[in-house]
């Protein structure tokens, strides 16, 4: 096989033309005109990676009804998704040209000489973040947009300075060949240097991608299996590198008795709305709800299912894995299926969702096979009897991207425990709503302890997204005229900077 | 063997009572311990914290007497260095305390709800971080105090409110007991809970620990190979976590031909004492000094070490490396000694400084057996002939925690040129100056790209070191009586936070 197909998720058909692998030899040339750009970009003014940050976002813009078409072809997740996925790709691409223009994200530090420290006189010091170099980024098939060519490890490495070389999905082929086009062509009328960027396609490329001495970083969003063979590749090199993996997430949601009582309706309307958003196949989907036992729900919980349509899945693989995963799990012993998994025939890869049910002492006999990903439109109801029991079924949960909490007005003690406890193994505590909607922001954090990623401390959304591309350089009594401009005496950028322990944008 | 021994440097005797390795049933409980006080370390007040890490610097100044006396015998660093080192580990914990209590290191965000944002209404998000959990600390020999047991690892952690288990030296286990129950004994007085500290001893309980399902993350201070063992270990887990390493660095002085005719004597004098400076055990050694050639400073070279004495090494297995492969590095072919490494028979790990030299397409011909530090006073001059082959020599350079240059008053566009080059390969660019010592402070970094360490966005000195052990957590539309203190509207601990983009300590 040397080319990549896309596939139609509503019929299974063959779309569009074959997309060549990337051969080695030509992957060679791709890394080492990124090697050669790194130094480059990272040189270029914060304003130039501004502006081509913004020229990316614009381009996009001006393609949307090509992408957009070309994204629903080949993914299925529909008109209305995918053109809010593109609003939120520019977005991102903009908020990063903002930061990148505004500077703190570059965290400039100036300590002044200093002759009365201790145990030694201070010299000059001032440090500052620079682009870490050749940044590999695998994309994700949940959003083809979003997380994938022009997503947020893209634009974050871009903003850091870094050259970006991109591992198309399988899923989304020619999606992918024509962002790849548009963002190229964007950043080279921005006058960014050649080998920048560039895509690359087939699971081979991907893998040497990882291995190549040139990469230095490589972000990844996608499958726990896939995920940890190439974060084994890139910790196994001579020289291992930073692989920031955004795997698999069980998002679990607890709700108290009182918010049953309060509002056990509006619950279940959003927690079927929620695991079934996209077919089940966001990242952050409840892939487990925590309900007190006789809650009573189930009848309501069946009809909120039964009243949504799933479109099919992206892939004919993650079809079959989906329909596997959820008959093993509502095999295992005293699993309750509120919604029985029923495999669908017909054309494309089309499923119908699943709704579980376990009691926590059945979850705590057997966590492995519980406690495990289904990818898609399948969640697990978890029956706690005793707040015990809740703890106990919380202090046994993997590491997720997000947590959440239903409570009643009332419950201000038991809602706090709740909190403090979720958040020692979730990146993101969400109070009465539902995880799936990942906002980019200042303070959005998209990350978790393992399995939800393979560093606890990096987000993939947000603004810090940037930190996982950027690594700090200090300067020690180096003359003025030597310095990188950020660190000047006169601020000639006038962005933020720590000067001796204290917040200023004034000159020296 | 159950025990570790210490020995007196300067007579290869055993000194102090040997010390039981720990057994695999009481890290168990170590573990167990740092494990259940976690949560409680990490929710105590940063005020709490900073108390805490107070008490243990003021312990340390009350056993300064019995500290260095019994750091000198088991190490023969001396004792004014022992005692500035005892000065310098005080100093960090301050600082942490200084930076704990100021609040800035956690980052709080705070993003405010806003129904206009794109692609969709924005909710309540706010984003602080937390300790990672227990923290594995490995001890460093040639800084039996400021990178040891209560060295810069553990003050950082406890700094970011994560319980600490330092892996003791088996070059100093005397001082690890002494410094480990002052630590221990200031944390308790301090209303710190159990399990927030241990030390523990033998090569198999620090494997264990790494691979110990209670461990957050490992700092460690050693050579590139013990260090790659313990990576290695860390990132096969089927939890990986992450393993902060600073391995080995050659840390390359360039000088320019204008320096040598301007300064060429304090040139010598300089680099003559910075690279024999402890016997040469620095991690920030100046392995490597770049001389134009023809450079005329063979017989001041020489004479500069003639003029030194150098203590003797700390272990006899660093003894017998560094004579080793000093002989090893003089043989490779073209390399001429400048001062020829002589083993020298005597009482204790005694050794001899030695000096190579060796033009740079020697040196390129075989970059891998010149380009490998030899731990202990050893350098190699490397020559080049042209600028040409100044830049070729830079650009094979390994990774190292500092570079630095030396220009004469003129060159400043050949030193831009230098600067800027050095500074893709090293944490730290010193102008006009020695790597040798390592100031405490807000701009410092140390770290670099592999092999200097393992992770290049990470320093193991200064303030920023306290980002190895925390991760954010948001919070999503959470009331206010729910979150952290940092978050809430009040800011009732008054700290820096970043409220809708700005920095400010103002409540909302």
């Amino acid at each position: 096989m040397t080319t990549v197909q896309g596939y139609d998720p509503r019929t299974s058909a063959p779309i569009g033309p074959p997309v060549p692998m990337t051969p080695a030899q030509e992957l060679e040339a791709i890394c080492a005109a990124a090697k050669a750009a790194a130094p480059l970009v990272d040189a270029l003014p914060y304003s130039t990676r501004a502006e081509a940050l913004r020229a990316v976002a614009a381009a996009l813009r001006d393609a949307e009804a090509d992408i957009v078409a070309l994204a629903d072809a080949e993914t299925a997740l529909g008109v209305p998704r995918l053109s809010s996925e593109l609003v939120r790709t520019c977005v991102q691409l903009e908020m990063f040209a903002d930061v990148v223009a505004e500077g703190s994200v570059f965290e400039a530090v100036v300590d002044l000489p200093d002759a009365a420290a201790k145990p030694a006189p201070r010299p000059d010091l001032r440090r500052i973040l620079v682009g870490l170099g050749p940044v590999g980024v695998f994309s994700a098939s949940n959003f083809p947009l979003a997380f994938s060519v022009a997503g947020g490890d893209t634009a974050s490495a871009l903003a850091a300075g870094c050259p970006v070389i991109v591992k198309a999905h399988s899923a989304h082929p020619g999606l992918s060949v024509l962002c790849g086009r548009i963002v190229a062509g964007a950043l080279k009328d921005a006058g960014l240097p050649d080998g920048t960027f560039a895509v690359i396609h087939g699971t081979d490329a991907g893998r040497a991608l990882v291995r190549h001495p040139s990469v230095t970083a490589v972000g990844f969003t996608g499958s726990l299996q896939g995920g940890r063979a190439l974060f084994d590749i890139a910790v196994s090199r001579p020289d291992p590198i930073p692989f920031y993996g955004e795997l698999g997430s069980l998002n679990p949601v607890v709700v108290t008795p009182g918010a049953v009582a309060e509002s056990g309706a509006e619950i279940v309307a959003g927690f079927v709305a929620s695991y079934t958003l996209g077919a089940g196949q966001f990242c952050t989907k409840p892939g487990l709800l925590l309900l007190p036992a006789g809650h009573g729900l189930d009848a309501a919980l069946a009809g909120a299912v039964s009243d949504t349509t799933v479109g099919p899945l992206l892939t004919g693989r993650i079809q079959e894995a989906y329909d596997d995963t959820a008959q093993r799990l509502a095999a295992v012993p005293e699993v309750r299926s509120i919604v029985p998994p029923v495999p669908v025939d017909g054309h494309g890869h089309v499923v119908a969702p699943t709704l579980l049910a376990v009691p926590v002492p059945a979850l705590l006999a057997d966590p492995d096979a519980l406690l495990t990903e289904c990818f898609g439109p399948a969640a697990l109801v978890i029956e706690y009897s005793t707040m015990d029991e809740l703890h106990a079924a919380l202090d046994a949960m993997p590491g997720s991207l997000t947590a959440g909490l239903h409570a009643a007005a009332g419950e201000t003690e038991l809602a706090g425990a709740i909190v403090a406890r979720i958040a020692r193994r979730a990146g993101r505590v969400i109070y009465g709503g539902w995880p799936t909607g990942v906002a980019v922001t200042w303070a959005m954090h998209h990350g978790g302890p393992w399995p939800a990623t393979t560093g606890p401390l990096h987000t993939s959304v947000g603004v810090t997204a940037i930190r996982r591309w950027q690594r700090p350089v200090a300067y020690q009594n180096v003359p003025d005229p030597l310095l990188p401009e950020a660190l000047r005496n006169g601020n000639p950028l006038r962005i933020p900077r720590r000067v001796n322990g204290r917040l200023t944008a004034d000159p020296i």
